[in-house]
């Protein structure tokens, strides 16, 4: 594999975004194409099964474009998909769920770690598993938080409404007396503000999209496969499943100076007609 | 076409089980086949063109039961599909918008009508087209209501953040001085009673529910389809893409007292492999 090649970002939809972003200021240097499964969002209510299926079928759209590394965005992807995912394809793949659990450990030091995410990602189990392989001892309570998903792709990311259900999804946790949260999904970042005031300064809010970029320069830098500088700005595509407007009005609200090509493909059509 | 042959339903998810319940209760002779893609689920936000297409797969799997009326529950999917649809399929298809229109017109006194939706719902402007072509008086007002499907489907359908929610969404058009409001989501008459308490005794809630099974009540009288009464329970028979468990769970929120066996189907699989 070349250093030349690029980095593919897959996530359910625009919430990867915030790992693009994270990517672009931890790597200057390395082209990256992304992959918004938009018109199949949102992962996170739906099963196992089929959000393997849509994965499975993302993730081969995205080695057609033979990148050097292929990062998982999505949490309830991370969650359920990437083992599967791991054993057919040939390029190293990142998943966001065992970075998350890193960092969080790394933070915490009363060992008890919150962990908030769609409904798919906490019924998965894979961050208590993810802390509980590196360290036995810790303790994780989990909160699916259904809401903040929509909130975010609304533009509600403040104001009374999203303080209200902050404060009811994550009064349990805090009752726990953790001291450390995971935001376990892509969309989470943009609520970060809000979550920082409903749980004070006791608590550290562990961000998937900075831990993930960290995590692929680590690896990059492990395989010596770091893209040079160039004259040229690296080059960022994405690829969207549904309609261009809509991930574009969604992309500003979480990166607001998002550049590069978007490209509408058709991904899972029916095989029937 | 044979008096015996099953209606069909056909919703993108769960929604589409307030219209079932309300055509149980009307026409207690008939068979009804549901499907639900609960898969792909939300249409709501998604592009007219992803709809259609998702809606035609969805048409194509129902019309193998031959049906004697297909009813498109989906507001999303009868507001951007359903002339598209009945261009080719040669079954009687009724969406939910125009008995919605016609019902608000019934009960409007000033003309001067809400309606709420998805996004997409009322980005297409299928409610005001409908009521200008029975009514060129009155007016409409809009409004889309994103976090209400959610809410639902998390099992919120009552308490402070769900009306303040309503509130913020609602005062809007209360300040239109409408006299009707159009829930013109198949998911929305779950939220009436919160929505009554916030719109008050002076505006008429239109369900469309109820208006969807009082227009195929009339539809079968009119042509002589309806199934005469026999001693056997008519059939109910639910398919849905995604598993069956979770379409279960908000199905019991939404029709308590459902029966009837469900059962999952895969449409729109990838051509790819």
């Amino acid at each position: 594999m070349t250093a030349a090649a690029p980095i593919a970002i897959f996530d359910s939809g625009v919430g990867g975004l915030t790992v693009a972003r994270e990517l672009r200021r931890a790597l200057a240097n390395e082209e990256i194409i992304y992959l918004g499964d938009t018109a199949r969002v949102p992962y996170g209510p739906k099963s196992a099964a089929t959000v393997k299926r849509f994965g499975g079928e993302c993730v081969e759209f995205l080695l057609h474009f033979r990148p050097k590394l292929v990062i998982i965005a999505c949490n309830t992807a991370s969650a359920t998909a990437l083992e599967d995912l791991d054993q057919i394809v040939d390029v190293p793949l990142l998943g966001v769920i065992e970075p998350g659990a890193r960092a969080a450990l790394g933070a915490s030091n009363l060992r008890r770690i919150g962990v908030i995410g769609t409904r798919a990602t906490i019924t998965s189990g894979a961050y208590p598993r993810a802390v509980a392989a590196l360290d036995k001892g810790a303790t994780v309570f989990s909160r699916a938080c259904p809401l903040f998903v929509p909130m975010v792709e609304e533009g509600r990311t403040k104001g009374p409404v999203v303080k209200a259900v902050a404060q009811e999804y994550l009064t349990p946790l805090l009752e726990q007396e953790i001291d450390t949260l995971i935001l376990g999904c892509t969309h989470y970042p943009v609520l970060k503000s809000v979550m920082a005031e409903v749980v004070g300064a006791g608590v550290t809010l562990i961000d998937s999209a900075e831990t993930m970029a960290t995590a692929a320069k680590e690896l990059l830098a492990a395989r010596g496969e770091g893209r040079p500088e160039s004259a040229e700005t690296p080059k960022q595509h994405f690829y969207v499943t549904d309609v261009i407007d809509e991930f574009e009005r969604v992309g500003r609200i979480i990166w607001p100076d998002m550049t590069g090509r978007i490209e509408r493909v058709e991904i899972g059509r029916a095989a029937l007609r």
